[in-house]
């Protein structure tokens, strides 16, 4: 892939986020959440640009070749390379959040699993969980965490749409399950997205245990 | 293991596929889908030979010289090696479709779980998930993916069989499981196919986690 | 981080517990037991001191400059990092036992869940398993172990309080959960508190797994 | 350690029975089957000796210092270090059987939890699977594989009674659990042991996946 980039934005600045989220991938490859070439991955890079993976290729084994720009309408910028088919969910977190960093959008068993078993009910409300500390802004156990599960489409339109009726309404969004699918969460900075994630499948993978248990 | 290959067949093609079947079957057996010297793996060399690997190795371990030439009828080439029990399986795939170029066979936990679970329905429908999309040809998750589960025998001939009667009815087929054993998937080339496992190990494991949980 | 040692504490005794908490760290942030930056890891230094996690960080990749050292009032001592949230859970064990000399917090997902399902009887009780012996004072497995579950709170002296009401009943404690948080066990040294966490989140997956089985 | 070898057993003999004993110990700790110092490993020197692991030591780490001589009435041989508490359960199987080369004894959660639900039949069945064939002798899915669970006992003389008893009746046997404990099981050489415990392991695990599935 040939990228070439704005006056704007140094090559630097590029290759940083390129590597931050190649390395992130390869974390989360080698947790088994992006199975069979599945997820997506962002970084912001500046007020008008992200980083994004290349549809298509193994989370494992990204290089920079394997990242391209694009603009916050979700076009390629400078290269011939066909951008992830979820790059709308990407640019609605930065269009609508100035402070938001990075988007990852993993696919693990646990997360799937756990949108088909609460499809129905178009919410998860997590509560009682110290880990529920790990997400920003939550300081207690005793707070509700909600995840929304919306239902899956090939039409991202009718995606980005929910998410917008969601944050329209007024309630708090960390992240959202999109049904038999997997999940999306964000925030400031790669560190940040990274902890908001690995405490998001932790919290699903122990509701589902707990569900299992409870009803033995 | 002395390998003395056909003149059409120039060393460095069979090297090429026995370390691509190696290098998957060490990630594979990382995953432990390949227990106790389990499991078997092929490539297609040209339109008349496949390399395959040699029977009881571990799979974990693979040289070249655990890989050995065949022709389609499962015949050794060049070798005294003896190939895998069960290469009619793989020959029979590179027979039926001249442009598929990988068959891999793995045995992993929920693989032989779901075998046992749906062998008396004879068939695993796999329905909703955005994972389906990782199997070439589909292209929505609201397509129904049909994996057949066939009675396990000793004798490879009416596996074969069962398989042909398959086809011959005219039905997709993108991969099957054996009762009780494991699962057989193939593509156009190593990485398709190793992207088709790796899609129906998942599928394979969410269906079984919503079955226990949904039972609760 | 910068760490001034008082006089009586040579650098090398300091680095040396330094080091001892990052191992151990990076071993059980690999097995997946510290999510999203939770989790907290201490030692004793001498009579009057410890080493201790600085908060906040993840657990896979602590160096030196992320152990800080205080005193067993949970003060900092020669810095101005601020120690974990849960510090005053790990000065009370050193203060009430002299020879106890590692602290271990974690918390996997098995430790999460076991301490939600048995939050109401406030306690799990562990008999029949070999590995109980693994527990420093259990001789057979015909032994009983009781692991108490003591109400999560973000208020530490509640937690102290009731810790030392347990002991103070004279019941033997090895180990405590809080509920839907973690567990914390200690030990005469790091080998001793590593092994009474490996045995302890074994047998809670064991409890779990087999009232999964005996349900059905 | 200081082992003195008699000078009817070379260095180099010991020495590579040492450093197969520790290699597959590393692989085994890797998978989480030796939690907490538990398990204990051995292979034959010559007809009346054989190399064992020192009681104690963490699996994952183990040296030639760590491996010791014995008799196969289980002295010490050489050495003043002690034998794992369990060796009279492996110089049982080298006496009873002289072409037998290597003993495993692993702790995983899945022996422990299958020893405790099936130590009210005092046998576990297996039947229907493929990978029944990897324990030398099976050559078909439709033979049925027996696997005795024993009450667990402190008492070794007990255990090696309940082993003799069972092969006294003349029972084919290829391995044994403990109840709340753990697998023995053996071989012609390391090779053929680690096939059968990783087996083992398989096939337990796939018989309680499948009774909480069935139960659903």
């Amino acid at each position: 892939m040939s990228q070439t980039l704005p006056g704007t934005i140094p090559a630097s600045l590029f290759e940083a986020c390129a590597d931050s989220i190649a390395e992130t991938a390869r974390e989360l490859a080698a947790l088994g959440w992006t199975p069979a070439t599945s997820s997506n991955f962002s970084m912001r890079v500046d007020a008008d640009h992200a980083a994004i993976t290349v549809s298509g290729r193994h989370k494992g084994r990204l290089g920079r070749e394997d990242i391209m720009l694009i603009d916050l309408d979700g076009h390629a910028v400078g290269t011939d390379a066909r951008p992830s088919a979820e790059t709308a969910l990407h640019t609605q977190i930065y269009r609508r959040w100035p402070h938001m960093g990075a988007v990852l959008h993993t696919h693990s068993r646990t997360q799937s699993v756990a949108s088909r078993l609460f499809a129905s009910d178009g919410v998860i409300r997590l509560q009682g969980w110290e880990l529920q500390k790990a997400i920003t802004g939550y300081l207690t156990h005793e707070s509700t965490l909600e995840i929304p599960v919306f239902p899956n489409t090939q039409h991202m339109p009718d995606l980005v749409a929910q998410v917008d009726a969601w944050l329209d309404a007024g309630k708090p969004l960390h992240a959202y399950l999109i049904d038999g699918h997997g999940i999306y969460t964000w925030g400031r900075d790669m560190a940040e997205t990274q902890r908001h994630l690995e405490a998001l499948e932790f919290l699903l993978g122990c509701e589902l245990d707990l569900r299992k248990l409870r009803a033995s």
